[in-house]
């Protein structure tokens, strides 16, 4: 039976163990925990993670070039304040000894919890049950919580628990996998430690980024008579040890607070007082009305945001743990990045890319549009970064860095980095639909408006008229990274032109802060000249878009001859051969049929989605989600649930194999996206809100709600043959049912007949590559 | 007043050090040894180099992608046996004190040595002459030798000779420039060393290369009775310290034999007892006789290569240093890579590059034949290496390193290097051109026929027909390095076609070794349909050939708001605004003009030249020769002129400001063809050995002699208004003079007139990048 609103797990499997600690990994946006068991040992790889904490370390290259990024940050395990260790009778509770007779851990949508139990019989013979429950606060976003328990299974036991601080742990030595992290160890030199009684503070700094990071964990203890404490602190340790006899009557409870806290800017007396007083905040508040606040604030959030669907209870428990971790990446960022693998580990040195952008925020903003203006705020106040790099690129406006922590650029292979432009437009289009949603004057006065304006330039800056007139875009590269550095790109070259447009469309709404950036009317005419002379190559003989001018004249990679166990290609190819083929990484040209869907006819997106399946790997987890969705909407229910299926279960089924490195944040928010607008048909061009639902025959119901701007509130369900609209709260809705429009008011629920699917076969993908059938 | 067959240098520049120990290098295509002053300080870069002796390091990337080399190769500085210091009475002689009343140094391209005297007062007023006559032998390759002589101004003076051996010098930290070598210092750990009386000989070896390298001395002492000798041998130092009191009448004279020998294979005691024999043979040939032979192979040399210059002195010279400097850089390299600083500096790292093949062999073909065969017997030596990179590559036949010095590929930025596949026609191209001037049927059937055989391969697999039938070559990079990853190059498509001609030919011509290698008819006759075939892509609105497809659409480069200080632009602008420009660092398409003229009409070529001209910044030194034989061919002589200029003085004048880390050979015998080709206006497509001589107004006279096959040896004069051909040896020839057929006999020269040049407006390069006018 899988569980709707829980993640279950009953038997260690200690070779998946850094993949289940990526599962279960509790964050709210500005603290992670991956879930490392409570003893800290065995681990698949520890890890602690502040939004937006960081080291620095040199990037090498083989030859210099000029305008190559010279330093790169990397996301700092900092102090591990999950350890709570147990001796029974001498011996170490560690799971790889003695016998482990049940273990059981579950991840609560709900609850907001992680709870493990565990029975174990120690080597010479002493049975204890363990269990503890663990949470990282939404409400209070420095604070995390474990309450651990034991009692012996027989008679009374003696029991030593030691519950720590532990800073510099010995990490893993990393893999030569691109993807994974720059190994860094040791990374945090000791400014301060102190502790009396139950309570101790640890104070650290890094050397190179020179942020301070503050740690302090206090105590509540519930035990037997003899229960004794004792506390040390130590630069890189702080530990208490609690010693007692509990009984099957009397266990032992050690509830520990946890509290943390980084600055770059205040001195380590200043960072040890903001840690402490968190804590004594959280001390306060207390356990219980911690797990009452939680809930209270899951519940806000499940009510606005489930999807319900029925008729798969796997996707369903999947769409659900899908919408809790895109929440616990984004809800509490606060002007952080939210990075690639959320909080819950290191991959992709803790970098935040576009698709946090292109995929977190877009669903983020029908859910918790706050996160959202949070985020693109984030992005506002690295716009002077931005600036800078964009001068020494030679453009005008702001480039926006294809992977950092900070602000600065980090990428050190540019063709797949710094060329990558299109990050700038997923920017912009954030910003564009955050604003066409929640109708968030201040927020668009204060940051939208400038971060439309300085992408538009960029994009202004970066393209230039050929004879024929057409605005061209040369020597970028697209979202797929399977090809690099060509001249228009598709994808890129439309998301330009609503950049470009929405940017002279938002300065005429604000003409004063448009003059406050100097824009006037020239500069705003030569966007929307831009935006509409932008030049979309098309192949005339293939009667489809190439992804870039030149695409389709390429040759094929020749799939049949490429063995299964030589995906992801860019583990077994060099770039110079896949560049130069027709084969596609992510849906690139299919993402544009999406993002830009209206500049489109439905035969050219059906013509377009089956060309691009043929060549389609998907060995980037940005991928299925988006042919989901055009799959659906060109007609191809039963494939769209498949590919649909493949992200939702991505993390949970290890899909690529580095769910080790924390679980894909952006493929987890575009499942749920899927969910929306593959068989909800969500799509919300400008003014136009519309839907072409469609069941695939395995689904007998799909429910979702949708907050647009900031009084209305409308619930969709979608059954085999018919869509329900419901009006929650606001005024009257126009919006499109397959392309007929219907209006929605408070009045009833209006239902809309499902037409049926048009019948199309179904396109092939390279052989060995295609989604698993559902 | 230029001397014509000297370089002279009358003062000491100590800011201009480096450049003249590049200038004034020694070699024999074996051993290379910069101009160091004898007593080893101040230098500007201290250097002794012997042809393929390299470590590896490893190549660091910010980010790991699948293909990269992981080691690099470097150049190695080994043990210095140039060192002969002086004390004068207590007093190192050292320019930087006392006073250097006198200095002279003198290249003698006749002689082959290098000169020294100076007349220096030391710091406590002793005044001496200290004159030294420094050669690396061309007939004893192993060996160099030094005559020092001292001898006191005013009184008998005491002074301290040591002549050294100096292993792991300490070398300059290197710059941030891309063209430098990377660092490298006390990379030879001792084997052995030993000496007795006048004999020296350490034994090193590279601790990752694992390659072995012995350095030994032996010395004739004349000197006035009270001379005293001894030797000192240590792990890094061997030194014979000679103390004598010389007068006017009884100067001190040392002479200092070294000599040299490396191996990967061979034993220390091996190494030991090779350069021990080489040295006991320079010894009994003895100073004198070393002298004798030295003039006697240069003035061989001289006859069949020397070509006259009248009317522009500096020009006559600068020809003869670039002839000079090629044949040190090639003369004994004996199946050794010819680096693309020859054996002069430690510049990119002492890796050849294709300028080897494409510039360098060109010319030695017609002087040195038996250079070029040693050369291209080194490449298919490694042609097992060549071949597992084509496999890594995902390719057939032979894939040859972008830059190497053992045949590994080197290059740690893909996109500029191992994407440049046209290294390999023009391997395929010196193999081709070899051959067809010499007639060396042994070497073709040893290594020409499979050299061309794999390299046609390798374009086979690296191309594919499109659907109009077309043969496309994509994603690959040529010459002109402010482009990369283009479709269809046109000089590469060219190239390739030819390669591909040429194995199909070569394989009809020795069937029995075509069936060695496995080709048979089919694989043959695919060759030929891909030369056929070939893509070559032409704006029909600009009526010009576009340097790859799709560049003529690109924008243009900003020259008008590009500073002078901003040129070499690779140091001040990103790769990513150079490749997606209209801007072009050096000749690409106009080699193809120059290469693969026949493929082009006469307007063709003056409208691609005139329209790559605005372009053309010439911020390689690969480019200037190039452009003088395309000028010249379409009409312009005068820029003809400028251009040759340039490329002639480019060390001398040190144009391009990195002259210090080595001289530009591939430049330097650029300009020597370019004299052949521009002024003499020869090509030699095939069987058509052709010409369309043109004198630019300053010059009176050009002349210069060919050895075409075994017995043929042509001499052409050129004048202003006629052409005089004449046949020094060989049958009767059939050549072209500008079209029209004559037969040149052994009877008597003939004289042919020279139509006057057509009459075009020069063309406009790049605002600041014109060529100085001469």
């Amino acid at each position: 039976m899988v569980e709707p609103w829980a993640i279950h797990e009953t038997a260690l499997d200690l070779e998946r163990l850094a993949q289940t600690e990526s599962v279960f990994a509790l964050a709210n946006g500005h603290v992670g925990m991956r879930a490392n068991l409570d003893e800290g040992e065995p681990f698949g790889l520890p890890g602690t993670y502040l939004a937006g904490f960081y080291e620095t370390r040199p990037l090498p290259y083989a030859e210099a070039v000029y305008g190559n990024p010279e330093d790169g940050q990397t996301v700092v395990n900092v102090t591990n304040g999950k350890i709570v260790r147990l001796l029974v009778e001498d011996e170490p509770f560690d799971v790889r000894y003695g016998e482990l007779r049940r273990h059981e851990r579950v991840l609560d949508l709900r609850a907001g919890v992680l709870r493990r139990a565990a029975e174990w019989v120690s080597p010479t013979g002493r049975s204890v049950r363990v269990s503890s429950t663990r949470m990282v606060s939404f409400t209070q976003r420095s604070i995390a919580a474990i309450a651990f328990e034991v009692e012996p299974l027989d008679d009374a036991v003696q029991v030593v628990v030691q519950s720590e601080l532990v800073a510099n742990e010995t990490l893993p030595v990393a893999e030569q996998d691109p993807r994974a992290a720059a190994p860094l160890s040791s990374m945090l030199v000791s400014d301060a430690f102190s502790g009396q009684e139950l309570e101790a503070i640890l104070v650290h700094s890094t050397s190179s980024s020179g942020l301070t990071v503050g740690a302090a964990m206090d105590h509540r203890i519930d035990g037997p008579a003899d229960t004794e404490t004792a506390l040390t602190s130590l630069p890189d340790l702080a530990r208490l040890t609690v010693t007692a006899t509990p009984t099957r009557d009397a266990p032992l409870r050690v509830t520990k607070f946890v509290s943390y806290g980084w600055s770059g800017a205040r001195t380590v007396p200043a960072v040890r007082d903001q840690v402490a007083a968190a804590l004594a905040g959280a001390v306060s508040t207390g356990w219980e009305r911690l797990l009452e606040e939680q809930r209270a604030y899951l519940d806000t959030f499940w009510a606005a945001a489930d999807i319900e669907i029925e008729g798969d209870a796997e996707l369903q428990q999947a769409i659900r743990f899908a919408l809790f971790h895109t929440l616990q990446a984004g809800a509490r960022g606060e002007r952080r990045p939210i990075p690639a693998k959320g909080l819950t580990g290191p991959g992709y040195d803790g970098h935040t890319f576009w698709d946090t952008e292109a995929f977190v925020l877009p669903l983020l903003t029908y859910t918790r549009p706050h996160s959202v203006a949070d985020a693109l705020r984030w992005r506002h106040q690295t716009l002077d970064l931005a600036r800078e790099r964009a001068v020494s690129l030679g453009l005008r406006g702001a480039a926006f860095p294809w992977r950092t922590i900070a602000g600065q650029e980090c990428s050190g292979y540019w063709p797949a980095g710094t060329a990558a432009f299109h990050i700038n437009a997923a920017i912009a289009n954030a910003v564009d639909r955050y604003q066409l949603i929640t109708e968030d004057e201040a927020f668009e006065r204060e940051a939208g408006v400038e971060l439309l304006v300085e992408t538009a330039r960029l994009w202004r800056s970066l393209g230039h008229h050929d004879a024929a007139g057409r605005f061209r875009i040369d020597g970028v590269t697209g979202p797929d990274e399977y090809s690099a550095v060509a001249d228009n790109n598709v994808y890129t070259n439309l998301m330009a032109a609503r950049n470009l447009a929405a940017a002279a469309d938002v300065v005429e709404r604000h003409p004063d802060v448009a003059t406050q950036l100097a824009v006037d009317d020239e500069e705003a005419a030569s966007w929307r000249d831009a935006a509409k002379t932008i030049f979309i190559p098309y192949d005339e003989s293939l009667e489809i878009h190439p992804q870039a001018e030149g695409f389709t004249q390429h040759d094929m990679w020749d799939f049949d001859s490429t063995p299964s166990e030589n995906y992801p290609l860019l583990l077994h190819y060099p770039y110079f051969d896949l560049y130069r083929k027709q084969v596609v990484k992510q849906a690139d040209l299919v993402m544009a049929l999406f993002f830009a869907g209206e500049s489109f006819t439905a035969d050219e997106k059906a013509r377009d989605f089956a060309y691009y399946e043929q060549l389609t790997v998907r060995d980037s987890s940005l991928s299925a989600c988006i042919q989901a969705i055009v799959a659906a909407e060109v007609g191809h229910v039963e494939l769209a649930y498949d590919y649909f299926a493949e992200a939702a279960l991505l993390d949970l089924d290890d899909f690529e194999h580095n769910t080790r490195d924390g679980v894909h944040i952006a493929s987890l928010a575009g499942a749920c996206i899927a969910a929306l607008a593959a068989f909800g048909g969500l799509r919300h061009h400008r003014e136009t809100l519309s839907f072409m639902p469609r069941l695939p025959p395995a689904l007998t119901r799909i429910a979702f709600s949708l907050r647009i701007r900031k009084s209305t509130r409308l619930r969709v369900e979608v059954e085999p043959t018919q869509a329900t609209y419901t009006l929650l709260m606001g005024a009257a809705l126009n919006i499109r049912h397959h392309g007929q429009p219907v209006t929605v008011t408070s009045d009833d629920s209006v239902r809309c007949p499902i037409p049926p699917a048009p019948a199309h076969e179904r396109p092939r993908q390279p052989a060995g590559r295609e989604p698993a059938r559902r």
